[in-house]
């Protein structure tokens, strides 16, 4: 199991450990996006804001992703039908999101982020799936896009966003908490890294400009 | 020309006109990292700290990569020959990321991060080009990283780092507007994003968690 740490695999046991010296003593903050795949508003939080704040936050925030959006669904002879607000394509993408999601978790995330500031989201996927994991096969991804699998995750991400209170009036759609209200999601659409500061109850870690300096730092001396 | 914003062309005019409607009022912040390809420490700020705080306050400031840090050079010939703290393999990331800067300009920063987060850095560049610029031919990069442009680019970048006041001790080196002190190192590598948000003269952008409300946000709407 490989700690997390938005690089790779390789560079995550030695750089984690030096970054990661904050012990969070509070529960964290967890931020949930509902969003799709290719619309334009919801990769601007995800690359402006969800993620950056992320990398500098990870100690104390949480972070769950749920790509579904305004997609509709029909059950046909037990597996699911999905239609999506920007065609085809953006089922496409919401799927091989949610299928690295699944066969990942939180790593996927450099993934996500790599395909969403791409300039073409579908075309980057394998490209940045191959700079983050390069002993991952695309065909492994692809066999879960397809399948059955796939099919499973993207209804349960439909239940999931069917079931939110208040429902979803667009996308991206933000929790905190579980919890969504306009405050909320404005203060999270200008400044999801104070919000997070703000929300956290234990010590402030360095981040968020209260805490305690970071033990040690990584130098290369000369 | 296109505008930054640390996504793709296509993207951007969408996207940064949404993002960028901090008017400025002061000078930027000017932050500029003297580094190498390979220093784990270097990539753990620049992937941690730089790129994440730049995504978020590129309203008001600067960056400044110069990837040579505690290189070394010799002329022969009228030609530099260099050698790396990391060898052979960080002298060519080195140039990769020089000639990115040069052709690119900040366009490279996506790039220059896409490459450093991942796990073998000198892979990942042809295909992190790829995402965030189909048009540009790897070939052309090559031709820089070969060829007479890119060893004058790197012996700039060494002649830069050599005028260092006081001289870097390490790498990575920091100064922010010019300055380079104890105290300014160890700020900006325990929160960028705070010392940046801090020496901003001007109105704090609502990043910094002090602005006015952004007047637009971008919604899909169901």
């Amino acid at each position: 199991m490989i700690p997390f740490c938005l690089v790779s695999p390789e560079c995550v046991l030695e750089q984690c450990m030096k970054f990661n010296v904050t012990k969070p003593n509070a529960a964290p903050v967890n931020v949930s996006l509902y969003y799709e795949s290719l619309c334009p508003g919801c990769r601007q939080f995800l690359v402006f804001q969800l993620v950056p704040t992320f990398i500098m936050l990870q100690d104390i925030m949480g972070i769950d992703l749920v790509p579904y959006g305004n997609a509709q669904e029909k059950e046909d002879q037990g597996k699911y039908i999905f239609t999506c607000q920007h065609g085809e394509d953006e089922c496409l993408g919401n799927m091989i999101e949610t299928c690295l999601l699944s066969m990942l978790g939180i790593n996927a995330f450099p993934v996500i982020l790599c395909m969403e500031s791409g300039v073409d989201v579908l075309k980057a996927a394998q490209p940045c799936l191959g700079v983050y994991f390069p002993d991952t096969k695309w065909d492994s991804v692809m066999n879960c896009v397809k399948g059955d699998e796939g099919n499973k995750l993207m209804h349960q991400n439909a239940v999931k966003t069917n079931a939110l209170k208040p429902p979803h009036e667009y996308v991206p759609w933000i929790t905190v908490n579980g919890e969504h209200t306009d405050a909320l999601q404005d203060k999270a659409m200008d400044s999801l890294f104070n919000l997070v500061c703000s929300l956290y109850k234990g010590d402030k870690p360095p981040a968020c400009g209260q805490g305690l300096k970071k033990k040690t730092n990584s130098y290369c001396m000369n």
